[in-house]
């Protein structure tokens, strides 16, 4: 496939710096060495760009992608490099598009209630502008006060507040994109509803920068709600803790905002990277569950009834955080836990598997299993509510050789096991190029090839972000 | 362009007679013309089909399509024939695929929160069915006592619940398809969340049956909110309630779960079609809100809040309806408007413009300009708080033949100010037919080239529902 690019020659380069507005690019060595990777960790996901240019306006990204389709130099885009599928490594090297000079709100429109903003704001910025204006936006990744809006929209960021809200790609009305030949179009708007043609809008989104980089993204707002409480609830064990979730979700008659799950492990380790220690750290499993309403007396009498659910079931207690400091102390410890696991175990695999929600007791089970046959130590945590669960496997005994072998057998029994329960390899996190070789094992030969007429359609020449999703 | 299909000849209806496992066809030309037209009134949107297929299964149409794309043969696939789009007209003749048999609800499944179904189960059904086990399928056209819930996905159907639960796409989690050549895909799945590829999900959610037929359809369940109440709230004129409708969406910081409109015309109409009166039947317009919680306190406290807004931005009353009598007769007044312009108006023309919310005022005001400008009676009914207005033309005066052209000319204006104020041509019932030839007013001729694409790599041979959306 790389035999289908061409290398950028000195003459190219020229051109290239040429058709650049504002000449914000890099070749040098140690900097290109930043965007050769994202999160994901391990040598197999690294590559080096040839350059890296620094766009600021879509006529520029145009230009430049015009010119790139012209030569068949392939094309990475990249957002704040937080990615943990490899989407943003450039595989067949070439240029790394970074979107992050791209970083204005555009518009806050109240009378609409839409953020107009470019890809590289850093999602925290969007919550914030929204919330000054007594508003929500919803999307909610661990990662928003790093990750980028763009990769946001392009991964379909999940987060903590899915269950009641959904994931990124609910919240994106309006898209500009430039297309791998440099053309401009426009999908969506400020429309509650439009059935005008095919819902493009939709196809970009999550799909990993492989069909256009995005230029404008328009969000939907919607009112904030008043109050919120978290209840964090340790339990015995993490088969008691998960089994529960399936329980409230039918039974509780009320969506939470949140229902987050960290094992004993992830609790321990994000505990001993903060410095600090949640209640009950010896529990085998902690939920988070946070609600949301409009009224003091109707969240009371729901943290209620749900805390009553969680003893009845077989919670060791609930702590109610009504306040801000205890909601943020309880959700620090949770956001830190990918953080956490990256500064003791440079070597590990953070995976992203989904289930239908009344799956997770038997995925945790098949996890333990896995993770005893390969002598690995795992911790598992994630969106419990949405049956997304981050099994993150540790090196804590291997060489990197073994350990790489080890992980390889283990996925492929993770991901076996996950399909078998109605799951799929990522509910959040993406397939880019860490998750490529598995999506056979989910997505019928039929699929696939309809997956690929998909990307050929909107880019014949196979420039733009090659080597992710499918070849 | 039909000149690239062929006739079923003796022959050909031999072949597909033994393909059909249940032998449900008919050719009886009385039963044919019943296939000719869905709800879109005028001779030039009808087209009798060669034969109609009554299939019962995946197995079944896979065949067919096979056969038919082989055979280059037309296939127009239908539901209950409720769209206003011309979308399930036979445009060149050929099959017309019935999915009124496939009509089963497979499974409701309370632990995983959804429900699965066949393409020709009337929506209704699905309410009664979530309602039973607690649970509320949000999705509700107002023609949900007969559209097909096939249909509903196919169009993307709004309705009435669509600025706090989203129109029919959001809640739709997998799709069993046959493609055009016969193969059956499966798309999603029991997850709250997958990125894993693209999303096809969404692809085919308003579609038109141009890329594949749903065979198979889960939905999301959520909890069954406890209280609802509905308010009625007559204004003296037109730009009074539509001014309020942002005011609203912006100051009141709730979701209602419904914001309908209706003119004082809309109003008297449909009292005429149901002989019975809605409080101040002389007033310029009436909106319907609605509100649901799950608390009784928290529901009055929000009408009260609500009603007191309404009159401060001029209404002449609100009406509480906070039992199920008096909701049943102001949303049977609102639901019964479409049957009573069919009824009293076979000539009509009814749209489905949308605009950004904040921009209603004015295209109501537009709306004026163009009626008086071709001496147009026109009633204006729709969803406020999605922005989206179902703008009808009546012929009281015109001969058929003045009455075409008049409202080609009325439709050129109405679809020109739409998009001046940043709106699109449909909001819930799509291009089908009846829009096709307006579709590049809104879609630059690059997404059209797009849209032709993602067309031709689902469908190469164009036999699938041909002459819908673009050619």
């Amino acid at each position: 496939m790389s035999n289908a690019y061409n290398r950028l020659t000195e003459e190219r380069m020229g051109e290239l710096q040429a058709l650049m507005a504002y000449r914000h690019y890099t070749v040098d060595p140690e900097r290109l060495k930043v965007y050769s990777h994202d999160e994901v960790s391990g040598e197999k996901y690294r590559a080096l760009p040839e350059i890296v240019l620094y766009p600021e306006t879509t006529e520029e990204i145009a230009r430049i992608m015009k010119w790139a389709n012209e030569n068949r130099i392939p094309v990475t885009p990249r957002g704040a490099g937080t990615g943990l599928s490899g989407g943003a490594v450039p595989v067949f090297s070439g240029i790394v598009l970074s979107l992050e000079r791209m970083n204005r709100i555009l518009e806050l429109d109240k009378e609409t209630l839409t953020i107009t903003v470019e890809p590289g704001v850093v999602t925290d910025e969007i919550q914030r502008a929204a919330k000054s204006a007594g508003l929500l936006y919803a999307g909610d990744p661990c990662s928003s006060d790093a990750s980028f809006i763009g990769g946001n929209v392009a991964e379909n960021a999940g987060g903590n507040k899915v269950i009641k809200y959904g994931a990124t790609g609910r919240h994106v009305m309006g898209l500009e994109v430039v297309l791998p030949d440099g053309q401009i179009a426009r999908f969506g708007g400020k429309l509650v509803k439009d059935v005008t043609g095919y819902d493009f809008v939709s196809l970009m989104v999550g799909s990993e920068g492989t069909l256009g980089i995005m230029t404008k993204i328009t969000l939907r707002l919607i009112p904030l709600l008043k109050y919120s409480a978290a209840l964090l609830v340790p339990f015995e064990d993490v088969e008691t803790a998960i089994a529960f979730v399936p329980k409230m979700m039918t039974q509780a008659k009320l969506l939470p905002a949140s229902i987050e799950f960290m094992d004993q492990a992830s609790l321990a380790l994000t505990g001993r990277f903060l410095n600090s220690e949640l209640p009950y750290a010896t529990a085998g499993a902690h939920l988070i569950i946070e609600l949301e309403e409009n009224d003091k007396g109707l969240l009371f009498d729901e943290y209620t009834r749900i805390g009553e659910m969680c003893l009845k079931y077989g919670a060791l207690e609930v702590y109610v955080a009504d306040n801000r400091n205890t909601r943020e102390k309880i959700w620090k410890a949770r956001k830190a836990i990918a953080e956490a696991v990256s500064s003791f175990y440079p070597e590990h695999c953070m995976e992203d598997i989904v289930v239908p929600i009344n799956r997770i007791p038997q995925i945790v089970e098949k996890v333990r299993d896995i993770s005893e046959r390969y002598r690995l130590e795992t911790i598992n945590f994630g969106h419990a509510g949405d049956g997304n669960l981050h099994v993150t496997f540790l090196n804590h005994r291997y060489t990197t050789e073994q350990w790489e072998e080890t992980i390889e057998n283990a996925l492929d029994d993770l991901y076996r096991e996950t399909v078998l329960l109605g799951g799929t390899l990522s509910g959040e996190h993406g397939i880019g190029l860490k998750r490529k070789k598995y999506l056979s094992t989910v997505l019928s030969p039929t699929v696939l090839e309809l997956t690929r007429r998909i990307k050929n359609a909107f880019d014949p020449n196979g420039i733009l972000n090659p080597g992710k999703i499918v070849d």
